[in-house]
């Protein structure tokens, strides 16, 4: 390839002058065409065409047509992933419809690596269905050994939020429906990360965010994925008339859509969903092979640069790209304090307690020459200081 | 009052010309301050502050914010409303929490002129629950009757979407409470239409609308209601992050916020959160006493209009405007087909299986000479068409 796509991707996005944004993985910049979009919706459909617009302007099918934009990123079919509700929301459903078709066992198995609201959802789970249901959650390491015949439902996040340690998705769906085990992977920081190919893995439901490497825009709703054979089956616990076989029909018995739209529930939140849904085009001109290629260009040489400049910080994520999903992450005790000194000057990256400084690398927009200086910016930050000074230290917590 | 309160609120909204808008009770129209305030939210916030907005620009605080608001016109102290997700989640929440209080009972008690999504998830609720656990249906007239001491929990829409009768909440409540019920009320059709007090009412959960007569827009986040001295006990049953006690501790066991943030879930829908925030503002200039009288000035002369002019039309909304919301309706077995001509002729309301033409009225932006507009246009639809001509009844279906 002669022309570099990354130079056409960057430029549909409208980032503030003077930053490096490398907290993508957080939330998605912003795009002139999702903003255009949101603004059609409000004037054109919303303001001229007002009730109408529901069939006039699509809204009805969108969480479909944006459902099957998210499903070419995800190795899914057409037609088996809906965007909706939120991840956590989303979550539940998988759970519940997971934990339905392995009836005979109440086991669903985790790990500590997972985002925490995974591991609360599924508490909630747990505590809303009848006695004996249970959560076990093992280290990351340990799940592969503790995926047995008494699991109903294997939950993981691909992806580890705090270290980009990243699970191998093919190997373990495949010793879990060895043993008959329903599968559940959350794709928060998967989806528009790297390749992801729920059909070759195998995978029976799946779960993810619009807002983080999707772009979607803040609190951009989420999407589910069923495996096609599965979605008759699925059961709807959050049965709004969303996804009733046929809403405007107004039964007043439940009859759940054959298809995915089962796991629809009430109304989409139009002006949030078409935001994502111009976002996503974004995605039209790249492979996501390509994505993952650049993003570990990137990655390394960030890692290998700050790793040079800076012996005060530790690296928390494998030192193997192929391990780890599109981040780097360092431990520094004063992280917290060493994050608001980089996002004063333009770096922007996240802190995860305990003592996590996040970077995310998102080629649509970030580019080499960006990481360079990003390392060169941290080196600066992490050298001028005396970061053990008590100062700094009391400031090292979340507020 | 000297100065009519409403030529300021329609001063407000951005209705397209030469339409009569009477569908306010399906979505609300567009208004320039919540357009302004979406564009300065992908602007200002999300593209210039990024991540940072989520403190900056206080989206992190929007659901307690927009719930304070809509609080006030529901009769609820602050901070005891919450704006997340759509209504059909929210009232699972809401009906989980509510069972969760009456242990020793396991009957859902609601009526078939209730909505079918609250039917729905009632069903969804009863079939993920363990066995004995069920949902009873019956007339809205023999609600009264049908509440004795084996429901655990009264679930009703307080005015049904049809024919906007409206169940009298104080007395049904009242008995309710009498015997050791837990309520949850439906205001999708009430909040922003008139009065309601759910203190005064002793009402424990509550769950309504965002898109309807607050307009919020399209799918606009909803909102749920727990009687203060409940929330501590309400058990969240989608217990997501943002319900912790300390989201951003990252705990890895969930342990829900001790007052009404526990029935938020995920990350919430900022962009369209934001436009209802700035939607609510409209109320503050009226109060809800005075949109109920204007309401019912408005239906009182559109009903006496159209049924001097259109012999045709049944009325199914009940005679007495104290005994239905803001809506009138009419029975027409060719209503599908004539709402259609209606449409097309500017006068905008909207159609429910089988017969129901249905017409709302929401003085902020409807007024007087509007609805006697509508009345003519509908006479003379009516009146120049036969109506029982082969051509008109095959339309006669939803599409």
């Amino acid at each position: 390839m002669t022309e570099d796509p990354f130079a056409k991707t960057r430029a549909l996005f409208e980032l503030p002058a003077g930053v490096i944004y490398l907290d993508g993985n957080s939330l998605g910049p912003m795009m002139t065409r999702a903003r255009a979009r949101v603004l059609r919706e409000i004037d054109e459909s919303w303001g001229r065409e007002l009730i109408r617009a529901w069939n006039s302007a699509g809204w009805i099918d969108l969480p479909a047509r944006v459902g099957d934009k998210i499903a070419k990123l995800i190795g899914a079919p057409a037609g088996s992933v809906i965007a909706a509700d939120s991840t956590s929301i989303n979550l539940y459903k998988a759970l519940i419809a997971a934990l339905r078709l392995a009836p005979t066992r109440k086991l669903i198995l985790s790990d500590n690596g997972n985002f925490p609201t995974d591991l609360y959802i599924a508490e909630g789970v747990v505590a809303t269905l009848d006695a004996g249901y249970r959560l076990k959650v093992v280290g990351p390491e340990d799940v592969e050994a503790a995926i047995d015949g008494e699991v109903a439902v294997l939950m993981l996040t691909q992806v580890d939020y705090r270290t980009g340690r990243l699970h191998d998705m093919a190997r373990l769906t495949e010793k879990a429906r060895a043993l008959g085990i329903v599968t559940v992977w959350d794709l928060a920081h998967s989806a528009g990360a790297f390749p992801v190919d729920l059909t070759a893995c195998g995978v029976d439901f799946a779960v993810g965010c619009g807002y983080k490497y999707l772009n979607g825009g803040p609190g951009a709703p989420a999407f589910i994925y069923a495996r096609p054979d599965l979605q008759s089956q699925a059961a709807a616990a959050l049965s709004g008339w969303m996804g009733h076989a046929a809403p405007f029909d107004f039964d007043l018995s439940y009859r759940p859509a054959p298809n995915i739209d089962r796991l629809r529930s009430g109304t989409p939140s139009v002006l949030s969903m078409a935001c994502l849904d111009a976002a996503l085009d974004a995605f039209d001109s790249v492979e996501m092979a390509q994505v993952r290629a650049r993003s570990i260009e990137l990655s390394e040489a960030f890692r290998a640069r700050v790793e040079a400049l800076c012996p005060q910080l530790t690296l928390a994520s494998p030192r193997d790209p192929a391990a780890r999903g599109s981040q780097i992450s360092f431990r520094f005790a004063n992280g917290y304090a060493a994050m608001q000194a980089l996002i004063a000057r333009g770096v922007i990256g996240d802190f995860r307690a305990p003592d996590i400084m996040r970077f995310g690398f998102t080629p649509l927009y970030v580019s080499l020459s960006d990481v360079l200086a990003a390392a060169e910016i941290i080196a600066e930050v992490m050298n001028r200081r005396a970061w053990d000074k008590p100062e700094f230290l009391s400031r090292n917590k979340v507020t």
